[in-house]
């Protein structure tokens, strides 16, 4: 069985990973660590990864915490375990309050993992609408509306309003200002999903008026996957939090430490390690996100030059994911032997990768955090694909 | 702050590691890898990590099911996460299946993490006895009592027997085999936990007769954390691994690939990566552990020449983990400066970690996979602190 990676020396385009790279000194920091499974327990007193002091975890859950304007944070299997902590956090809400009920409002363009959190947890969710093609644009009204649906027809509040800070498909940054005021005023707890900005551009949870942040260290904070954190404020914390209730009747043991909505302890290790090496680097970057975004809304335009060619989502650009669409591409798969594959396969001749295989009509990458030479490597491979 | 390994050079012997150390040569294969959080998504078409070619995920994981004797495997976020995935799938079963009730038997030297995955899935939990001080054992016959037990009160089946393959407080063995022909009698589902043996020793599940395993590669598949491996029979498989159902309205997405029980992908990346690199040599040592064992309790009789020392537990001991009651170390501690964390710091000193600071009255590490310099060393060691 082969396992080897044929893309040690591609430039990355795929915006799932432009965020999650990690830079090389961390990487070579990392080496020292690797060869041991559970490396952060060596020193463990409690029982539990986040409260350990030798790597300083709890120091660095702390430090999270602040940076993204909350009070407490917990490290996660990726964002989807802290999507998953949250939703669980609500069903359980929901069940002791009787002004809340199970449904939870989630944006249209939510991750996957909001819905599958969601559908884990036995919640109903509501989608309000966006704007269509070629904007897909929220309007904060419509979850108004939607809060007042659900109280209308349940007679009770929404459990959770979710809003995915930036989208999955089209890279939109949501108005979570004002959905968060919103939400504040009738008082149904928010969360916003973060797991692509977190990391890359300044978030202040305060400011947005939120009590979830769910980040993701692999996606945009420069960690080995599968990494995440849960960031809440002091209100929620106690429930979000709370450590076990099992008592074993014959054995009579406790697990006091253990908090069920991380699966007791989450271990951290390698993913961990990296994220706590990286946090500098990603302190300091989030400084540098309007040069970034300058660069690739330039970018935008070199590409729109291709016939045809058109972003998708909001203008000027306010995020690095960008959806194209492409006729051009796609009517040269229509008759190319490759079909589809021909782009990205294409693209990977020339040294770049990160296209879906199989997509030509419309594509998604990102080009987040590579050097001019590298986005004009990109742009170059793109015209000359467009020639074909 | 310090994000250092300072145990680089020293033995291990903590025995939740020992289990999960990397060969050399994958550390080093790692390095391609690693500086890429998403690395195993280069290549996905289908949207989810168990179903990729390239590297090749869907066939590690059939490999995965046929060693250990099953028909289906997905990969976890560590064991925890595989339990939980077998929980949700039995809260569900006891709900659509009248038969069976939500209550579940788990015996009584379980890992927290089982009981902490039956709080989260809203499972009652009860346990049979073990036979106390100084062997913990287990009879197959407590079992059946328990179902017995259920059935008389409940008038229903209890949902699940989970049997922990070798415990994590003494490391006996339990009668898998016994309790599962009891289990298959009764047509109770049977889980068997085996985090602490799954990749040491040779490990069959139709011959345990039992419907679910679960295994923690950083544990004992020599691999970065967090991994874990579920695995299952074709029974079962169809709905422990149902694909999502979920379709919010206004959008009419649809996640068809998507697992909920594994939070719809589990992503794998660099811990995955080493477990496929591993697995030709776990499959290799899974030959070598009566050697490892006869090593092992040879190593048990020299330490038990310290004064008062005993090992707790199965004799002739059947796993790595070994439980010492040490009066002697605990009477040093009493009048050391250090006071309980004395041992663990003398050990240090002497270029061996893994004992829990603060513990001296009782110990548990391992020496599995250990030369036997360093096996002599370990013992000499404690040969040398037992004279403080």
């Amino acid at each position: 069985m082969e396992v080897k990676n044929p893309y040690t020396h591609h430039i990355i385009i795929n915006a799932l990973m432009r965020g999650g790279i990690l830079p090389d000194e961390v990487c070579q920091n990392l080496s020292e660590w690797v060869k041991v499974g559970y490396n952060t327990c060596f020193d463990c007193l409690e029982g539990r990864s986040s409260l350990c002091h030798k790597p300083p975890v709890k120091k660095h859950l702390e430090n999270i915490a602040s940076f993204f304007g909350g009070d407490a944070a917990e490290h996660t299997f990726g964002c989807r375990g802290a999507q998953f902590a949250v939703m669980r956090t609500v069903a359980e809400f929901v069940i002791e309050n009787e002004d809340y009920c199970p449904t939870i409002i989630i944006d249209p363009n939510s991750h996957y993992s909001t819905n599958i959190a969601a559908e884990m947890c036995g919640l109903v969710t509501i989608e309000p609408p966006h704007s269509g093609y070629p904007e897909y644009l929220y309007d904060p009204q419509d979850f108004q509306k939607k809060i007042n649906e659900v109280k209308e027809r349940e007679g009770k509040l929404p459990g959770l309003v979710v809003v995915t800070h930036a989208d999955p498909y089209y890279g939109n940054i949501a108005p979570v200002e004002e959905i968060g005021r919103i939400c504040e005023g009738y008082e149904v707890p928010m969360l916003v999903n973060a797991a692509y900005t977190g990391g890359l551009l300044p978030i202040d949870m305060r400011q947005m008026k939120v009590d979830f942040l769910t980040l993701s260290a692999h996606k945009s904070m420069m960690s080995v996957a599968p990494l995440g954190y849960v960031v809440t404020n002091h209100k929620w914390s106690k429930l979000l939090f709370a450590t076990s209730e099992a008592k074993p009747a014959w054995s009579g043991r406790r697990f006091g430490k253990k908090i069920p909505n991380i699966f007791g302890c989450s271990i951290g290790g390698l993913p961990l390690i990296s994220s706590m090496l990286s946090f500098d680097r990603v302190k300091e970057r989030v400084k540098h996100w309007s040069e970034e975004m300058a660069k690739i809304n330039k970018f935008i335009d070199d590409l729109e030059e291709i016939e045809g060619i058109m972003l998708l989502g909001q203008r000027p650009h306010q995020h690095h994911l960008l959806h194209f669409e492409t006729p051009k591409f796609w009517e040269i798969s229509q008759h190319h032997r490759k079909k589809g594959f021909f782009l990205a396969e294409e693209m990977i001749k020339r040294g770049i990768v990160g296209l879906h295989r199989g997509m030509a009509k419309h594509i998604k990458f990102s080009v987040y955090g590579l050097s001019p030479e590298e986005i004009n490597k990109v742009k170059e491979a793109f015209y000359e694909i467009g020639k074909i």
